[in-house]
């Protein structure tokens, strides 16, 4: 048959799985926004309906990715952290990062008319790019979480500055880089103030920090009883049933999803959320 | 810095840069598109407007894509090849892999209306996962497509005896399932043509070749003169300036992109455009 | 010049540094050892010099791989363990398998006339096959040990059994391997006791639980004082001067091996030697 | 059963298959071989024992790696070249690595005593690492071996006129290298002549070109008759039988190893032997 002349080729696909037993990130960020932000005219330093545009879109990914404990988003990049031994297309990278990308890109999309009415999309459409990178301690992933929110404080401090030195200080990018040089963030919070009145740790949370997108774990969400009708938590016996499983997705399909501007550097928010990173089915290698 | 503490975080990233002079196939296909299918009350065996919705995200795929030097469609997969010395995003596989996908996803959820006007796009959107595949060899790249081109044909064949089988001959699926079982292409043909008076070689080239995408090299898209206006045939001197690169791809962005239902498998197609697989730059490594 | 124009080659090796924080083991395996056992009449079930070179070999590839903290061996094969950290040939999975193997493999030849002076090494010579496996966290790398610990206690029962047959009741293989058709473990020590007067749990423990090896930190092999004087066990601030780092390589390669065939399986070993699994210079990452 | 508990650990193991339809090089290097020349007082520029020790190894190497079509060294590093569609080890790059590396140390510390009878070896034995690249091209595969020759007679070159000058010339290393710095090839063969009155292409070709190992194809080895007897040239009927498999391999393993010190930069070398690249069993693919 024809076809089997061929079928060599397929010989010629590397295997993509990801090693078990590590967290798997798929970060996406946005291609050309620099671009875009100017062809639709964002506000700066930051545009609310952006950012709003950018979560609402993370949350439907987690949403219909039951796989996903977290993300965290800041300007115009998202990370989704899939749980240590998830076996979601046997953990293959590509499928992984192209099944999150365009998830994310379809909904960006779908979703603009939403907040930006009166700036019709034009081609060419927003889109990401997207990568996997394994994390094999619990630590290891915080420290990447940590790092993308220090990301984004640092860049948001200076994009404060910057943008009020320009529009209401009024010199130029040339002129505003130039005195922001060699700054540090004592520099910069002092320069808001003294000189426009503006108190760094006042403005908006999700602006400073990010955002935040988990899962509910409240009793409230849990039908069942229990004691805190958390399946994440629940240490399940394995082997877990199809049915059990299926179960499971549907009631986080169903889950309220959360979304916060908060500090995920320091140890508070994890230890209010014990179970984002617990361990699932039995599936804990001593960490 | 608190951003240098945790920068360390970076090197778990994996380099995923694909061996240079290999053709890269960038692969997609629709995820979930049979639940897909029924929800938008696709046509059996074929939706025309579905496979043109298809086509026309391709078109774009590729203008945007200069470094794609064809592309081939049928169902609800589309293959991009990359011409084999390209260094696109440095060659990074999980980089062209997204791209391609999320640009696809887009373009395709946006045209959506274009084509189904009677039916909006409801969540879960569209989405396809996608995959790079190295090819060495001209020839094994031929292959590939040939691959495809016949595994399209073989699914038409069987997918229009048995929807005739069910739609025209009144059977159920398991009936019509039962007839076919065992059947080899001549006799779907003749069960085609005795039962429901098809020429199955008359119907439509797009559904038994699926779609070629490439750029028309036709001396009409070329002002220059030269002579064949052919950048890819002509075999440029290195170094090639950034200016030329520049001109280059922005000739490639206007070049009209030609849209066939032709057989690929054979030699004349190749023979009638032997600049598409023809080498770049005087990167000819013999081949 | 010449050189240049050929240079672009190199581009073609792909990077293959294992990923930062995870335990490497490079596992050893003897090549056609089926053959060798035959040609030099290896001794059945085990051959007790055959097993010391082994063991031999791999004190020496210890003690000139200092980030080795632990290696297991039975039968032909040996597990060489890095520690987690190791940035030894920047983590690169080629260079660790290749000179840990030729390591070996010279050893094995070289010290061969010392284990077995009756009988001359002759072509083909014994060599080795090598690979890198990572284990994210200290409690897979123990069940790693475990798995190949179990395997020998496995191996080494059904060997014993099986030659026991052969050899003292003179069964032919077929019919040896007939009758523990089906048995399990206790079929076989009952077997051996009631048939050969053997208790298994007497065989030597080299035989049933292979061999361990790894440096000693015992006080009296440190001069500089402290707590315990374990290199490993303290926790050295970063960064570390190259001063520091080449006494601690001398220490190290100074420090005595330990040959046991102990249980690796339970906590005891383990607990026994906290330092071997220690993290080394502050790379916790809270596991 | 206690293994199946700790089984898990096998899904660590990532695969490491090379892509189908490229060359396959092997190049192995000594490990600290500077160290080792001072050791046992090798001959400076070139140590023709040493030379003639690795070539020796090689030609072993070969002659039990019949998927070796040709392989090429100079100073103390050989590259053995798998012809493209090798199935070997199913192309896996850790065993390729580690068989070729270790079979070839092995060879190096058995056959010293036959080069350096008045120098026992002693520990650290010589050791090579190893490492995998794939050439999707014969075209680059060749290059590939232009650039290890072209750097072979760059060095050998610098390396001739540096000893000299400090041999002959009496000048320290530093004021060699001082001499030196900034020369190109011709003053290197002037100063050489007009100083040393040596002249470079007079040299022995083992120290200017390096060595080539490879299979004699001449009709003499060959009893079958045919053509020109080559098992290479001959594109036999695929699927191949067992025993024609198993023949050939006995037959490559008796064929006489050709050992040669000639220029395989230009095409007269490849032209005489058209069998050593020549495709294998059918599985040509247009290159």
């Amino acid at each position: 048959m024809a076809n089997s002349e061929f079928g060599y080729v397929r010989n010629f696909e590397q295997r993509d799985a990801l090693p078990p037993s590590n967290w798997i990130v798929v970060r996406i960020d946005g291609r050309g926004f620099t671009k875009l932000c100017k062809k639709y005219d964002f506000e700066k330093p930051n545009d609310f309906r952006a950012l709003k545009l950018m979560n609402d879109a993370a949350v439907e990914v987690l949403r219909s990715f039951v796989d996903v404990v977290i993300a965290y988003g800041q300007s115009d990049e998202y990370s989704f952290v899939f749980y240590e031994s998830t076996t979601l297309f046997e953990r293959r990278a590509a499928k992984l990062a192209t099944s999150i990308a365009t998830a994310f890109t379809a909904e960006y999309c779908m979703q603009w008319p939403n907040h930006f009415p009166d700036k019709p999309l034009t081609r060419p459409f927003p889109t990401f790019d997207g990568r996997c990178v394994c994390y094999p301690k619990r630590k290891v992933l915080r420290d990447y979480l940590s790092w993308r929110q220090a990301d984004c404080h640092i860049n948001n401090l200076y994009n404060t500055t910057f943008w009020s030195l320009v529009l209401k200080g009024g010199l130029t990018a040339t002129e505003a880089e130039q005195e922001l040089k060699g700054t540090v963030s004592s520099d910069k919070n002092e320069l808001l103030f003294s000189r426009f009145g503006i108190n760094y740790n006042k403005e908006p949370q999700i602006y400073r920090k990010g955002t935040v997108v988990h899962r509910s774990q409240e009793p409230s969400s849990c039908t069942t009883g229990g004691t805190n009708g958390s399946m994440e938590a629940i240490k399940m016996p394995i082997p877990v049933s199809k049915t059990q499983l299926e179960k499971e997705r549907k009631r986080k399909q169903k889950a309220t999803i959360v979304v916060e501007n908060v500090d995920i550097i320091g140890d508070a928010f994890w230890e209010t959320h014990p179970d984002i990173l617990a361990s699932k089915r039995n599936q804990d290698f001593g960490e």
